[in-house]
């Protein structure tokens, strides 16, 4: 047996035991089964070294990260994660390094029961293929297109944080210990918002998860549902560690072009906000109001009153 | 929108449509549907250049290897295919190549009705990882493992034909302009056994694909059902094809070592061998039977009434 099959024996011993998983991995193929009362959710994305990641990023981050971003895309359909699959291309079979890839891959995955249910292992540049499944009860899925006009326009969390925890990576950057410390992680080891996607699923009517930054998702999101938005800059959450990272403008800035947040950005209408507060109540995750949807097409940001242009930025990961 | 981004919305306009697909690629995720008689199979494999393929294959032939490696897990394990997706890295956006590879791709999906449902596109060295999803009726998969002391073990098709098309791409071997034609057609385009497979489960105890060469593969059988093997060699199937490119005892070789042949290997009680015979009557692709298992471990091949010794190999794909 070579080097790269006793890697997926290494990952198969970690896997979380599911009572709906009847044949994992070590066969052709993996065999699951789903309720009759739920559809399957599939999401995978793939991150490489030079383009998601800069070189020499800690194997912990890295097995947290190839599975979050594929958690966030779950979550952004307000579904619930069940198993996955791992591609991974390695150029040499580090033992050390394979161990961290691991326990940061599976603290998350047993976070969340997930079982990983298939892999292939190759030699070759760094990178991470992940697919992800979840459930969600028919026709209950979160899609981009489902917006009106008029309704309210939400985001998760604090954007624009994972973007200054880059920049304080690449030494581009400097802030107190604390602040640098919790900018890094966010950057590092992004929460996907699993429970907030599954709980917003009774009051939001589209969803769409911030990977290349705030505005570029939020067009998607309303070109998918063929609405505009208007919305406050001054409205969106700044947190303390990045305004000790950077200065307040760009701080704006970041946490609207940022991206790798994988925070949430969704509409509810009106008459479900109350039931939408009653639901997010998370001090560690606040979900803010930020501006609203509108029958007349484009994005319109104001800050102080006036009209903010949002600096053009065709966002790439890194 | 950049070219990447631009590289998915050309793939998602060739999707088959399917009733069982509740929402496609261009959302977070994708929502499928998967009837309460299914459970789900997921098989998941990479290739990349220099690796499975040599640097200059047909973009063609890719489109159509990265998802024939898939199937024919799927189809070893007996399973029906649905839904797969698609993570593409790319040195560069070529619209020629991208042309050659989706149709590659997509005429072997579209003769399954397989849905392409998510995908990825990132610039790197080339290499392709395909998901593949197919379902079984519950319990009724063909596992590894299922093989018993006395059963008969069966091969698919022309083993090591594959390797030979190889060879004569590689310009190691020749070989007149049919035989040429028809080995280079079986490295480049193999057949995943997936009609062959599904008609198997009425029959076959135990079943694995061979990518890694018929002795290989079968050590793996034999080795998870806890059983031996005895085999005969002259009786596994060499094409005039692969005879009119090497000599006899290379072919033979090539059969058990050579590996990417993609056929299925599988055993069958006695009792039921009159029923597999009723089955397998394609003669594009003859079933024949090489060996019986046994209760005694190991994998013991004869030829012309002596024993063969499988010459030590560790399998490369390339």
């Amino acid at each position: 047996m070579d080097e790269f099959a006793l890697i997926e024996e290494f990952f198969a011993s970690r896997v979380a035991k599911r009572a709906d998983v009847r044949l994992g991995i070590g066969d052709d193929a993996a065999v699951t089964s789903i309720g009759s009362e739920s559809e399957l959710v599939i999401a995978t994305d793939t991150i490489a070294e030079g383009t998601h990641f800069p070189a020499g990023t800690a194997p912990r981050a890295l097995g947290h990260r190839c599975l979050a971003v594929n958690l966030s895309d779950l979550a952004a359909m307000g579904a619930a994660p069940l198993w996955c699959t791992l591609a991974l291309s390695l150029p040499s079979a580090d033992q050390g390094w394979l161990e961290s890839f691991a326990s940061g891959f599976f603290d998350l995955a047993n976070r969340y029961d997930i079982a990983l249910v298939g892999g292939d292992t190759i030699r070759g540049p760094l990178s991470m293929t992940v697919t992800a499944h979840g459930c969600v009860t028919p026709g209950r899925q979160v899609v981009r297109s489902g917006a009106r006009p008029g309704e309210g326009i939400f985001v998760t969390g604090y954007p624009g944080e994972a973007r200054a925890g880059l920049r304080l990576l690449q030494g581009k950057a400097s802030a107190d210990t604390e602040s640098a410390e919790r900018l890094t992680h966010r950057f590092l080891f992004p929460d996907a918002r699993v429970d907030e996607g599954r709980r917003l699923v009774r009051c939001a009517t589209a969803m769409i998860d911030i990977s290349d930054g705030l505005h570029a998702d939020l067009e998607k999101l309303t070109h998918a549902s063929g609405v505009g938005a208007d919305l406050d800059a001054d409205r969106i959450p700044l947190s303390a560690a990045l305004l000790n990272c950077v200065e307040e403008s760009d701080a704006l800035e970041l946490a609207l072009t940022g991206g790798d947040d994988y925070e949430l950005c969704f509409t509810v209408p009106r008459e479900r906000e109350a039931e939408l507060a009653r639901l997010s109540s998370d001090p560690h995750c606040p979900v803010t109001r930020i501006g609203e949807t509108s029958a007349k097409a484009g994005i319109r940001w104001t800050s102080r009153s006036r009209p903010y242009r949002v600096p053009e930025t065709l966002f790439r990961h890194f």
